[in-house]
């Protein structure tokens, strides 16, 4: 970090007293420039078409909040529905550029379908497509644009997130390169905001971008051409270097979406294999039969989840002790096991103590060996090849079904979350994405 | 350019019929991923926080958008004003970084202050702040940031709208830290769309992102702090240097705005000496007495502006023989002097035929010598040293009155443009904005 200049900068704003006349008169010859200029484009056809697509934006019609139900402008559903599809970092990913493509293009898409009652094949094409393209554009600029510091959901979230949404809307291609540039330019998201809630509003931000720079292209905003490639354009400001072929071989032939992956746990990936052998070592024991744990593992867990007796939420969720106790203790490690209580439950810190790590070079990133021996003096040991959800062992359908249920039950109920689990598998065979909606939001006690 | 990407991409988008069946499933499955994850947050503060924040942007309360008198929610409010402040590159520019911070900060502190009715002191003097930080921040990472392809009116802007704003929502220096890194997290603008209606979004964008950057903060989204200078942050991502001194050296004691400049004419800065010299020709002689007009000119004017025979207004923009020829025929070069009707003009094809242009090294870049000959044999020489506008002719209250009708009056009128200017020159005494906001909009006849 070089020396301050943000903190100075704003409690300069928040706190300055500004009495300089030449300043505030400054000021004044600003506004009267710019609202001079603006009264006078009312009728300029950027400003038409900009009304009439954010007209299109306003609460009439609503778009729907996922769980809530609260009915905000398109836009803004879809980028709530953003926020909360990313808070917990338990989203989709695509390796290997590390690709959230869900978070952004899903509730993009839904908004516009909603707002259009397109069909479930109509919605489920418009985000298969969508996310295609997202993943190939991403691939397309990596590593060296992550490298960068660019959060790569935030900036190629947009772009698919206009996809969808302008498939939804009927666009022609022509229309959908405006779309695509419009989103271009509204592509932001840096790495600084990682462990922050505005990460999340990065694909928040792109889901609403996507939406809005479909109604704006629709709406006849002109925009550039060949956004991505052209000499001074996206990827030239955005990345160091650009590899077409990963964006474009087999296209329509190949589809990237298939390499799509699903977290069994919210947290670091590396330690997904150890939990996955606490899990199965709940069938032979109960914690308070435990009398320790070994794990060895790939010497990147310790460095990436090392911590050995975490006191706040967030802080376990970077502990394979921490990790490994609460899948043996309740066999899951969802949102709801990397908090602050359960951070300092005494049950919990109890068992972490009993977990030992060693590295071990030959151990791959998605396995691991565990051994659990008992009080009794018994013990088992336990191979992880392939870690749930790597790349060699995706989840199923039915595990998806069951994560769907630990993290929305507490909100839609389980008999909802069954719903809503089988509106989507089933979506295909809905004549309006609206049924899909329904299943998405509460019922609310009568 | 590198090989076609864009295009091929939102063709296959457009077009492919999506039937292969991994693919679609991959598809039901980040629906469900990302729906479900979403319906669960929607108790998580950082999705209540983003509903609290959005439904303060929908259309209750609505702001205004001038001219038109259009009511969209605060932020579309902001997004159209400062999409038409900036639709006909006529707006106030900082050299040297070349900002345009009305455009985006204006509309942003509008939308804000109609909304909470606050005073037009509260109004200038966060106008005032806003700019002030934006130009700063432009300036410690020109040129560098503005040659890797960003636009900086659109990277900056949002920046600056945020401090605006937040400062009439009433932040305090955490809040307002907050606001600076959303706003941050949302900055872009790629100097591709100059030269379509996407570049003016680019101020538009910032001026509502900068709105709900300042309400997201107030809500309680949280944010990385030092998001300008953070090491992977902003100036990382988006600058090869950055130069901490440039951003804050006499912060409160000199202003940055005073050097905020105002364009007389609308079309490229090189020629705005030469249409000085045009318009005080017309005191000396009408179009159909001139035999010819000799310029002297920095190299410049030739390579920016030398196109002799323009067919579209576009065209137009960039040929300074047009430029003195609407100049002596109208005594201005605003937009409806830069069409397609007038650079066909036979008037004015006639007379900009009689223009020659002769470039002088020795000639400064706001400098011309000009001769006018008339048919009757009398030849009057004129030195312009400092166009109007340049940093050692500022435009005049009164010129920037005069230029306020020219682009306004066809929308407000004369007397509405009056009202505005009156409105704005007096903001401090105004109990509420509101009086001004009033004063943008065109009475409608009954």
């Amino acid at each position: 970090m070089t020396a301050p200049i943000t903190r100075p900068l704003v409690e300069f704003a928040a706190t300055a007293r500004v009495d300089e006349p030449d300043a505030l008169h400054a000021g004044r010859r600003a506004v009267l420039g710019a609202l001079s200029l603006a009264a006078g484009a009312s009728t300029h056809s950027a400003v038409t078409a900009a009304v009439g697509a954010f007209r299109g934006l306003a609460p009439t019609p609503a778009a729907t909040v996922m769980g809530s139900g609260d009915r905000l402008g398109m836009a803004w559903a879809a980028a709530v529905n953003g926020i909360g599809a990313h808070i917990e970092d338990f989203d989709d990913t695509t390796l290997p550029s590390v690709i959230h493509p869900g978070a952004p293009i899903v509730p993009a898409a839904l908004a516009v379908a909603e707002h259009v009652a397109a069909s479930g094949r109509e919605f489920l094409e418009a985000v298969t497509v969508g996310i295609e393209v997202a993943i190939r554009l991403a691939e397309s600029v990596a590593p060296g644009h992550i490298e960068r510091g660019w959060h790569v959901t935030g900036t190629m979230g947009p772009i698919g997130a206009a996809i969808a949404a302008g498939r939804l809307l009927g666009l022609d291609a022509d229309e959908l390169e405006a779309a695509f540039a419009i989103a271009a330019a509204q592509a932001a998201g840096l790495q600084e905001a990682f462990g922050t809630m505005t990460k999340s509003l990065h694909p928040g931000r792109a889901a609403a971008n996507g939406v809005e720079a479909a109604l704006l292209a629709h709406a006849g905003l002109t925009a550039p051409r060949d956004a991505f490639e052209c000499d001074g354009g996206f990827a030239d400001a955005m990345a160091p270097s650009l590899d077409p072929g990963r964006a474009l071989d087999g296209l329509g032939e190949t589809w990237s979406i298939v390499r799509n992956a699903f977290k069994p746990y919210s947290c670091g990936i590396v330690a997904h294999p150890a939990i996955d052998a606490a899990i199965a070592f709940r069938k032979l024991a109960g914690a308070e039969e435990v009398a320790a744990i070994d794990l060895r593992v790939h010497p990147l867990v310790l460095v990436a989840m090392g911590k050995e007796d975490p006191t706040t939420g967030l802080d376990a969720k970077f502990s394979v002790f921490h990790a490994v106790a609460v899948g043996l203790l309740h066999g899951a490690a969802a949102p709801i096991h990397f908090t602050d209580a359960m951070a300092t439950d005494p049950a919990v810190r109890r068992l972490r103590q009993k977990v030992r790590a060693r590295v071990d070079q030959s151990v791959g990133l998605d396995e691991v060996y565990a051994s659990l021996m008992t009080a009794a003096g018994v013990r088992d040991d336990y191979h992880v090849a392939h870690a749930t959800g790597s790349a060699d062992r995706p989840m199923t359908d039915e595990q998806l079904r069951a994560k769907a249920n630990l993290v929305a039950a507490p909100v839609l109920g389980d008999q909802g979350v069954q719903l809503l689990c089988d509106a989507v598998f089933e979506v295909d065979s809905l004549r309006s994405i609206r049924e899909l909606v329904r299943a998405g939001v509460a019922v609310r006690p009568r």
